[in-house]
């Protein structure tokens, strides 16, 4: 990395397991960028400083902005970022500062969204949307969100309308590795044929799902079935069950799904079994879109 | 534990986590009984004759014979018992003998079941049932076993028409422990209203459970919902699931409940909310009759 880069300003995607930065110049230009495993998880709160440091003090020189979002935000964070409530922009003011020791430092750190009814919150998402609506303005629809924790969130009038989040991401880590399943479900592998059959099956009887999850290790016993198709099987069933949950959302709606280009074609492929069109839309590079929107914000 | 007892045979449950032990007559009757954590998977091949020595050697004097059901019976197990394939009796004929040492000591491993479509398998609950069957001949209905992996059986004309197992247990207690609803699931109390609520949602909304899950946390963090309400929500989300999707077994169905009191009760005042009765039938007593059972049918 270069001595000699001297961003306007840092944007960075701080969430559970990394830390993501950007040198940025004032018109939104990537000068440089790097990444660490510093994520909020792994740090106390006088901890978030040196991280950031740690990666980006090669471009801190003088006065220094940061533009953060994700879990750097949440009440185990470096500073609490208060929740907007929906309906409102998915990023519009509120920003919280961090204390830091460096007085020459001004790390502002973007609010999540919630929802009172029914209960649901986002911190991160929030600014993939804003990202995705700088770019396609009075934009409506659906947008799908896959990850750990999935979003659908409904779009109108350049606000967050409703959102809703599925477990799916977590639900096919922790039953792959934490349950009798992980005998019978590989680390990698697929099989789209399985993956379809599964969707199809969840989709249509969602209330066999915890069955159907222990059928996969019964095929293995007894039809010894691959390791790889239990796994595609799993993910059917999960975002199957997901899909017939989010039915009143996508259904008739224009879609995009903002993610990394794996999970996403997943999603994609899915709908358009379900007879919907979806945009895939890049999830780092719309993340970097919704940073340097909020830095606009900030600078007014 | 009296030196003294000298029974005519000994009866071993003998699951995962755990190696239960009855000394008893010919006749049926328990002369003293014992317990130890040696379960199926703590052992390798060669240390189950020593487990069952170490809580059971004070009653074998000479030529000793043991009926076990289990996990015993698994590959992973002593011996391999064969599942029987369903339709058939609970518990007939082909139990697995396992290797032992010493040629006094007879250990007869009672063999599990499969059904080939949808896949499924069993290993202890028929014992359960041959129990509840020896007390109950001609009963007809459905039988619910909850635990780990709760089993839903049809019983017809003595024998296991079918049967499906759902993951509730072993999803209730993974879900709590290994994601980020840890933080907002508590290890005891219960709230009986949130149960009744989350049972009806998921009823009559098996697809959202996976976004119901994720409400648990959220109504953690905005609502301050109680440790002890989402642990009685998650039970009742997890069961609501699981009566949807066993509504062809218990709809105008005669059902008995066979386990622990506790979690026993939980699906007795669930299936009372459908107006199904359920009748409460104590699972060690229970299993206990069908080792005698197939003790007899071993004799001949």
């Amino acid at each position: 990395m270069s001595a000699d880069i001297k961003p306007d300003w840092i944007a960075a995607d701080w969430g559970t397991s990394n830390l993501r930065v950007w040198a940025m110049t004032e018109s939104g230009t990537v000068l440089a960028q790097a990444a660490s495993n510093a994520g909020m998880a792994s740090l106390t709160r006088d901890g978030f400083e040196p991280a950031l440091r740690n990666i980006a003090g090669q471009w801190m020189d003088g006065p220094t902005t940061v533009v953060a979002c994700g879990m750097v935000g949440a009440r185990q964070g470096w500073v609490e970022a208060p929740y907007a409530t929906v309906p409102c922009p998915p990023v519009a003011e509120g920003f919280a500062k961090a204390v830091t020791a460096d007085a020459n430092l001004q790390v502002h750190v973007i609010p999540g969204l919630r929802q009172l009814t029914p209960p649901d919150v986002m911190r991160g998402e929030e600014t993939q949307i804003a990202g995705f609506l700088a770019r396609n303005p009075n934009w409506d629809g659906i947008l799908c969100l896959p990850g750990t924790h999935t979003k659908w969130v409904h779009i109108s009038a350049d606000e967050v309308v409703s959102f809703k989040t599925f477990m799916t991401g977590e639900l096919f880590a922790t039953i792959s590795n934490e349950t009798v399943l992980r005998h019978s479900i590989g680390d990698d592998g697929w099989d789209q044929t399985a993956f379809d059959d599964a969707l199809s099956d969840a989709m249509s009887r969602p209330e066999r799902l915890t069955s159907d999850l222990f059928a996969l290790r019964a095929a293995h016993l007894l039809h010894d079935q691959t390791l790889a198709t239990a796994r595609a099987r799993l993910s059917g069933l999960l975002i199957g069950c997901e899909l017939a949950g989010t039915k009143p959302y996508w259904l008739g709606q224009q879609v995009a799904v903002i993610g990394a280009s794996k999970i996403s074609s997943i999603y994609i492929n899915a709908l358009a079994a379900q007879g919907v069109p979806a945009t895939q839309v890049q999830g780092d590079a719309t993340t970097l879109a919704g940073l340097t929107a909020a830095y606009r914000r900030l600078k007014g």
